[in-house]
């Protein structure tokens, strides 16, 4: 039996998709992510978001032939363990979520990066298919990264990717992470809405706040971005630019630096802003790099929203739950 | 017969080394790099110090299992040609070095980047032995660098390692490359030697330029700098800082993208300046860290001012020369 599952666990919302063996996706299902009670609570919503795409795909969590779950945090995949989930309720420690989670399934259960998994199913199945390097960019709420080079994960020591931590101004704004001049304190999603609440605070106009009230929401979500930037709101086209010009900077950097292929944009802003602002990063990227007439291409990642579930659902596929 | 030869081809000065099959330096031998006359000229130098090097060390030429050399440039090791090498004479074309030489010497040469054939000398014989990756870094009239990742040098497609062209200061200062911002703006000699003339101009007190009259200098090399920092000259010192925390910036964005095992720090200056200043940058790097409880061990080069010819001399023990 070929039908396995990916788990996408984010900070705000939990993805669940069920794929046939060609990562044709049979079911999908998404619940928010609990505010508190720890891994444990998290662990039983993710049971609870498994079981309803696994319902709704018709197949009994004991029939997969495994499951993935990308996770943030540092995460250990030999050991199927995560610590440090800074965006997840109370926890700091190690978590053994693989343990956990396959005993209540029946399955074998496999954990990985989150964003990492969401590279590795853009480089098999999305827009990395062409290239042997390149860079996934994920721009949304921080700004994640990870890395394919020669056809394979590049991970480092364990804690490669983290593009959105690169010093592009130093000494400049500060980062959600407590350090200074980062690509996140100007791109990431959380900084920008940061910097919009002390501009309104300050006196300037913006329709972004309006628009997110209208839309129901209490935080500037990349839908709100989106129609703001659509009606040319003057706030929010000068921060959109100020975060292009921020990611273009540190791409032009990576790429100095390795050479790439090519660039993969995903991320809740990434695919929500779309060519348009992709075609804005290529453009301010270019003053920057050190061989301007070859640089490399600047794609949207494809898999969108379910990218990093079906990302997640590799970690089996290639792994050892098959 | 295993004795090769490397020649360290830079825009001030030609190495040439010859080493046995040990990689023990038999005899070695300097130039001046003609000022003028094109690659021709600068060909016809480089053979007559590799002569001096081989008289030296009683081999003829002929008997040379091969020869490298390191170029700047745009190198094509296949074809064994350098076009645009701006520090050197008139080389804006594609010129094949390692025909030319090959034809006057009579034994194979083959062509390599001249930094990343001193990070290869360092990984094989260097500080860089104990690391399956790690970035080096060339701390001198520029900026260098270069990547091995799982015990392989990494070129992506040709032009990766040009770690001195990452920004850390978006819109900053202006660099010999053209473009702003870039390490080499804060930290290459060139950049920091204009640095202090604009200052001087100023009015600004300085003893660089006295020492480096004093030495029969005409710019200010990097025994002129660690002469003026062990006088303790404030603007010496100024500058030095200024570069060892454009350095620590870069190096701290390389490792958050790549997390690296080590940094290995060599280049005019980086070997001149040594341990106190490679902790400096350490120290430096790590409030940039994303994982600081892991940093990377920073290491100075090994194998000094010889690195570059003997790591070219290995383009040779590793290719088609033997």
């Amino acid at each position: 039996m070929d039908v396995r599952a990916g788990i996408d666990l984010g900070g705000t919302k939990i993805l669940a998709v069920v794929v046939d063996g060609q990562h044709t996706v049979l079911a999908d299902a998404k619940r928010p992510t609990p505010r508190d009670g720890g891994p444990e609570a998290v662990a039983a919503e993710i049971v609870e978001t498994l079981l309803e795409a696994t319902t709704s795909a018709k197949v009994d969590t004991k029939d997969l032939a495994g499951v993935g779950v990308g996770s943030p945090g540092a995460v250990d995949e030999e050991a199927g363990t995560v610590a440090h989930a800074r965006n997840l309720p109370d926890w700091e420690k190690t978590f053994a979520l693989a343990d956990v989670l396959s005993d209540r399934i029946g399955a074998p259960v496999k954990v990985g990066n989150d964003v990492q998994v969401a590279v590795d199913a853009e480089f098999e199945l999305g827009a990395g298919r062409p290239y042997s390097s390149f860079l996934g960019v994920f721009w949304g709420t921080g700004v994640g990264g990870g890395l394919i080079l020669e056809r394979k994960p590049w991970l480092g020591r364990g804690s490669a990717g983290e593009f959105g931590h690169m010093v592009i101004v130093r000494g400049g704004a500060r980062c959600g992470c407590g350090r200074r001049g980062c690509i996140e304190a100007y791109a990431g999603r959380a900084s920008m809405e940061g910097r919009a609440r002390r501009a309104v605070e300050k006196g300037q106009k913006t329709e972004l706040f309006e628009i997110m009230e209208a839309g129901g929401r209490d935080r500037l979500t990349s839908g709100v971005w989106a129609k703001a930037l659509s009606r040319g709101d003057s706030l929010a086209v000068r921060l959109v630019e100020r975060a292009v010009a921020a990611l273009a900077a540190g791409i032009a950097s990576a790429i100095n630096l390795l050479d790439l292929e090519a660039v993969v944009i995903g991320g809740g802003l990434g695919t929500r802003l779309g060519p348009d602002y992709a075609k804005q990063i290529e453009d301010a990227m270019l003053p920057h790099l050190f061989v301007p007439e070859r640089p490399p291409a600047v794609r949207i990642a494809q898999l969108g929203d379910l990218g990093g579930a079906i990302g997640a659902s590799l970690l089996v596929a290639n792994g050892s739950g098959g």
